[in-house]
């Protein structure tokens, strides 16, 4: 008896469970179920694509569901899984076809957040989940017009997103509920960010309590605590929510993020349904603790283990660090592990140290200030999380500190760790070695 | 009782412990000997310096002497130690005079390697350890026109001096005794580098018997068995190796890699004495074995942690990676641990995976390939090595892998290490990440 494979969602998580499966067991039917257009479609790039430094949408697309079939996959696009039954073995589409299982991925990926504004919920407001969200704000642009734009959030889609705007030459303006840029980042470093973007032109406003959105085809305003916005569009970046009804429906156990909780197997609590990618939890390796990450290369990597362990395999999922990273026209940005206020929350006693170093050799041309922060707890000294932010070197060392933090280094080794030195990529005492010693005085 | 410390040598290793041993114990009285004109000097920029992209050569004084005397810290120039009676406690400079010490570092470095090849003992031969060394070369080239020369060496300042010169316009042949550049490499990794040097019109010639060398101060030329060339200038880069005759004759023990033997705390076998630098020999992270690892950076750390404990704590050198970079035109070339010979030699079972992967998102525009080599133990997966070429993105991920063997980290745990994602900064699947899953495939 042939087994089968129900995958539902196509965005990165399922595909990627989908192909690794059907890999490691070539005997099993597998359908990818998704409900929108597109299938394995990397979503990160997106806002290059709207900006104009990625020409074809194409390019975005990690396989096509000709490459799905040739491989034995079957692909349902514009298809939607609208009922699983655990107790029979089946899921249901739209159409009312009933499809028995033998495993299923639940992939259903995540949505954008749209908090209760009146006017937000306009088709006329946008908002950047996926490539047909692009393909919107991309044909809107492309198709009349955009002398203003108004980007509600500050978080990276609203970062990328006005960057993608200045790269078009729109006035770009963004309106944020919070104080800073990138929440998670120190207030030190958040004010590097709410710089680089007046630097390039975009007005950056704080603070704002929205009061109302109204937008049509040809013009959109937003209206807050103190004033009214006007622009020609108006996109909403905040922030997105794990994407969960049919989960809940079904009996799936959802966790405290209000994400579907698994175990390290991707086993969500009901038998032979696994779960993956941004509509699950994971497990934080530095706080120990659930955390919602909705990141496109976790997603993959989930998918991957879910795929492997129902192609007979026996593989694990270790859990994540938060790591991240986002341009922001010349800035590098990235973070791992936790920052004061997680570190605090999970029972840590956090000392945090930040200093500002050269990216290059003092004497070698062309360095840059690399601004750095690590955080350690106190009593052992153990590392935390870093914060990393300059235009050049930020991103590969904070992949330095996630080694780091995967292996519970302290700050106190960090100081010494072995790395390269050559003039053109640093300096003698590595920014990594300077931050280390700082944070190292204050243990 | 004021107590003395005197420093044998004035490089990067001498500096740093006399620096940090005055701010640890302020009451101690410090001397630094220095037998040539330079003190606290980075000798990695100084092919810079010699190519033009340094244009002063004060950028690479970490320290000046007047800095050093402002910290209560007394420099001797062109004072060389000539003899040490450990019995006595005593050092003796050439004027005759002689110096009681508390504590000795030995830090005398390294010199240029000079074999027994008929005329390369030439005062005109050029060599390049030293800032003075890099001031003699940067003279000659200002002084009188150099349109060609030979470059004896294919080690990093072989290579680094191609570079500079090629900048500076001078036609450059890179005769080499080997086979292939930057003997670490592995063979596949060594030809890009060759291939860089003829793409940017340095002619390299591999596997020459040197017979002999001739040059005064307007020419030179090196004969090999095949043929002779013919240039301005020649600069012998064939190595270094500790300078250790005074240690020698000290008593302080000398390893099997010919270097001075210190413990963790950089305590030679001779009481009251250090050493830390070139002339010292490191335990090697990975192999446990002793390596000669002649690197700035090592020096720097060194130095520290013998200043610490002359100073009263109580620190540990950990022991080195073998991290290395280096830049080639427009190759990163970055490396840590061991390589296939030196982790067989090491009692490893190493298997061995290259990848080529893109430095960046596939969408996204302006990616290079990034050539990653992992090499790991068959039977447990265990790191043992990475090797990195490519444009972009080599150092950084180099120094993750350097993390991960400092910490004994499986492939198996780094194709699942939760490293930054965005699309400018690397694909969804991290190099890496890729170049873990080829490795592990294998075990």
């Amino acid at each position: 008896m042939t087994e089968r494979l129900i995958v539902v969602g196509g965005g990165a998580g399922g595909p990627s469970a989908a192909a690794k499966a059907k890999r490691e067991k070539p005997s099993l039917d597998v359908h990818i179920f998704e409900r929108g257009p597109h299938v394995s479609y990397a979503a990160c790039p997106t806002p290059y694509y709207i900006g104009g430094r990625i020409a074809d949408a194409d390019a975005m697309i990690a396989r096509t569901p000709e490459r799905f079939a040739r491989d034995g996959i079957e692909v349902h696009l514009d298809q939607e899984i609208t009922a699983i039954d655990p107790e029979a073995g089946t899921a249901t589409d739209a159409s009312g076809t009933r499809w028995a299982y033998d495993y299923l991925v639940y992939a259903a990926g995540a949505h954008s957040h749209r908090p209760p504004i009146p006017g937000l919920d306009s088709p006329h407001v946008y908002t950047l989940k996926d490539l047909r969200d692009a393909q919107r704000i991309k044909q809107r642009l492309d198709a009349r017009p955009v002398r203003r734009a108004l980007v509600m959030g500050a978080g990276y889609i609203a970062l990328e997103m006005a960057e993608a705007l200045r790269e078009r030459g729109v006035q770009t303006t963004i309106l944020h509920g919070g104080e800073r840029p990138l929440r998670l980042l120190a207030p030190e470093l958040s004010a590097l960010l709410a710089a680089e973007l007046e630097r390039n032109g975009v007005r950056y406003v704080p603070g704002v309590v929205f009061q109302g959105v109204a937008a049509d085809e040809q013009e959109a305003s937003v209206t807050t605590d103190g004033e009214t916005y006007a622009g020609d569009i108006v996109i909403a970046a905040l922030g997105v929510r794990p994407t969960v009804d049919l989960a809940r429906a079904t009996g799936i156990a959802l966790g405290e993020t209000g994400a579907v909780v698994t175990n390290d197997h991707q086993e969500t609590n009901l038998e032979r349904i696994y779960a993956a990618g941004d509509c699950t939890e994971v497990r934080h390796r530095v706080s120990d603790c659930p955390a919602y990450l909705p990141l496109g290369d976790i997603a993959n990597k989930q998918g991957r283990v879910a795929g492997a362990n129902i192609g007979g395999g026996e593989v694990r999922f270790p859990g994540a660090l938060g790591s991240q990273s986002v341009k922001l026209f010349d800035l590098e940005v990235a973070l791992t592990g936790l920052n004061d206020e997680q570190a605090a929350r999970a029972g840590f006693s956090p000392v945090a140290a930040q200093v500002t170093a050269r990216s290059r050799a003092g004497a070698y041309p062309g360095g840059q200030p690399l601004h750095v922060r690590l955080l350690a707890e106190k009593t052992s000294g153990r590392l935390l999380g870093a914060q990393l932010v300059g235009a050049e070197g930020a991103v590969g060392r904070t992949n330095v500190v996630a080694a780091a933090l995967d292996r519970c280094m302290s700050v106190i080794e960090l100081m010494a760790l072995d790395l390269c030195y050559a003039p053109p990529y640093s300096p003698v005492w590595d920014p990594l070695h300077i931050a280390a010693q700082a944070c190292a005085k204050r243990l």
